[in-house]
């Protein structure tokens, strides 16, 4: 006789519920209560965005057979590191607004964002070392050294972003290898050999290449309102994205676009013009056509792990990311 | 017959040949050439100061029969954290001077100082991670937690530092910690055990404690020269340490004092009169008798560990701490 009670659970999708002990984690590390440092530090947590991070190394640990407990670790961990890069990154950039709410920089000083994100970079660590998988650790380490490396190689340039190869060279380090540590330390977690942790990592990466674009897609064509930040604003903050490169390929004579790459400061006006027409000529196409071709390298990738109702989860998730509008 | 020769080699006393290692591999973390930033960074390094972290590293892992290979490593990522926290306090601080050459943030800007502090943490990460003993780097990782818990602590706090008992717990986080990493670290690489673990731990922390007191005892009694920063920095900074706080305690009505306290700015002839003012009297004293407490304290536990020459150095290591005078 069949239990059906069994059966019920297996047909659960088990996310939910694991996402919620990845939430509790992440909350048990950050004591609200302490000052009111760690309390703006758990605000931004708990305003959370999507989780997708989290969401991709629960999915992958289950394909591949990964321990519960260390998988739920490793996805708390990816998470609190992405917090702690988004707290420097805005310190780095003067941003004003994530996730809707006030950055920790425009509230407070510069001190307390260093040392906030100090504290979140820490409390990753341990998150990760709790694991007890050397291997995972490694390439989290290794995750985190490529996002500050991007960082610095993008501060240190004479001049802004010029071309598609700084572009994808610079989002390969400050997005992509989180996604491909998210989807291929749980292979390590699992022991999966050589062969399927590299396409596990190649699905990531990938699937991170075509999020940034995304999301600097979103940021010219998006409202304030989903996206919890003002329209344009890299290019008003002087950085050009995709979309800003591609119009730029198309109009290589506009002294605007020049300016931005040789640092120079434009008016509001001037910035105005810029965003107003990237967002109605063809850059905005061509830059979704390099994500579809990112998430097909993707898919590529995922047809050499085992089959598996994650792997289709994986699929639909990595299909999602051309569609999502925030 | 004796071989002389090997005689000879066991005399020599090696620590300076592993010291020129661990400045190796210190120096292979970082690429001058790369950026002005790696740059800066590497000429912090080289600036180096007396290694005294990696020193107790390479004497505490040769008493406890460490391997050479993970202790030179570890050594290396003590040092290195020791770097990374003081590019992140300083900009924190807002300090000018460090080892006697401009800080980075002096010369470049917060978004800098954050990057290549982050950069340092991150290479301290690895260099701790080569070790490949999962308890030497969750120790590590517990150092830099209490570091950055400490900073946070005293950024959060609504008054200055008032009493010995917030600078004494100010102290055992920011410095003490990490001197407890660099002697207990290396017993955990030898598996040495729980007991002969913590009187290692216990001789760091205690060598920590006496050597940030006389530190800020020279911060009031030492010339520039000497020290690579300003005399009575601290105090103009408006944070007051142990000096300070004895002072304060037998000149309770001082109305400048009580305004540090209060965090409130103070007109620079206020603040030489106060500089001059503990400078001259008992409280320096007072401070050097609470250094050559920690100083006993820490024998009393080094006297728990193995005999051997090393345990020697690090006595006569712990004495030349209150006669240092930079």
């Amino acid at each position: 006789m069949i239990n059906t009670q069994d059966t019920m659970m297996t047909v659960v999708d088990p996310l939910p519920a694991r996402l919620g002990q990845v939430e509790a984690l992440l909350a048990g590390r950050v004591d609200a209560n302490r000052s009111p440092l760690e309390a703006g530090l758990a605000r931004l947590i708990a305003a959370g965005g999507k989780r997708l991070r989290p969401r991709l190394a629960l999915l992958s640990g289950s394909l591949f057979g990964a321990e519960p407990g260390p998988l739920l670790y490793l996805a708390a961990a990816v998470e609190m590191l992405h917090t702690a890069s988004l707290v420097h990154d805005d310190l780095v950039d003067g941003a004003g607004l994530r996730r809707g709410v006030e950055t920790l920089n425009a509230r407070w000083s510069a001190a307390a964002s260093v040392l906030v994100g100090d504290f979140a970079f820490t409390q990753a660590a341990q998150l990760a070392l709790a694991t007890r998988c050397l291997p995972a650790i490694d390439l989290f380490t290794e995750s985190m050294r490529r996002m500050v490396d991007g960082e610095l190689t993008q501060l240190a340039r004479p001049h802004g972003i010029s071309s598609r190869a700084e572009y994808f060279d610079w989002i390969r380090a400050k997005t992509a290898a989180l996604f491909e540590l998210a989807v291929g330390a749980p292979a390590l977690l699992a022991e999966s050999g050589g062969e399927i942790t590299a396409a596990a990592r190649d699905f990531g990466a990938a699937l991170g290449m075509a999020f940034q674009v995304m999301d600097d897609v979103l940021d010219f064509t998006g409202e304030t309102s989903s996206l919890g930040k003002p329209a344009g604003q890299d290019l008003c903050q002087g950085v050009l994205t995709l979309p800003a490169l591609i119009h730029f390929e198309a109009h290589p004579a506009d002294s605007g676009l020049r300016a931005l790459v040789e640092r120079e400061p434009l008016p509001a006006a001037e910035l105005e013009r810029l965003v107003a027409a990237i967002r109605r000529g063809e850059a905005v196409a061509g830059a979704v056509e390099e994500a579809r071709g990112f998430v097909s390298r993707g898919l590529e990738a995922l047809s050499r792990l085992p089959e598996g109702p994650e792997r289709l989860a994986l699929a639909e998730l990595a299909g999602s990311i051309i569609d999502r509008d925030n």
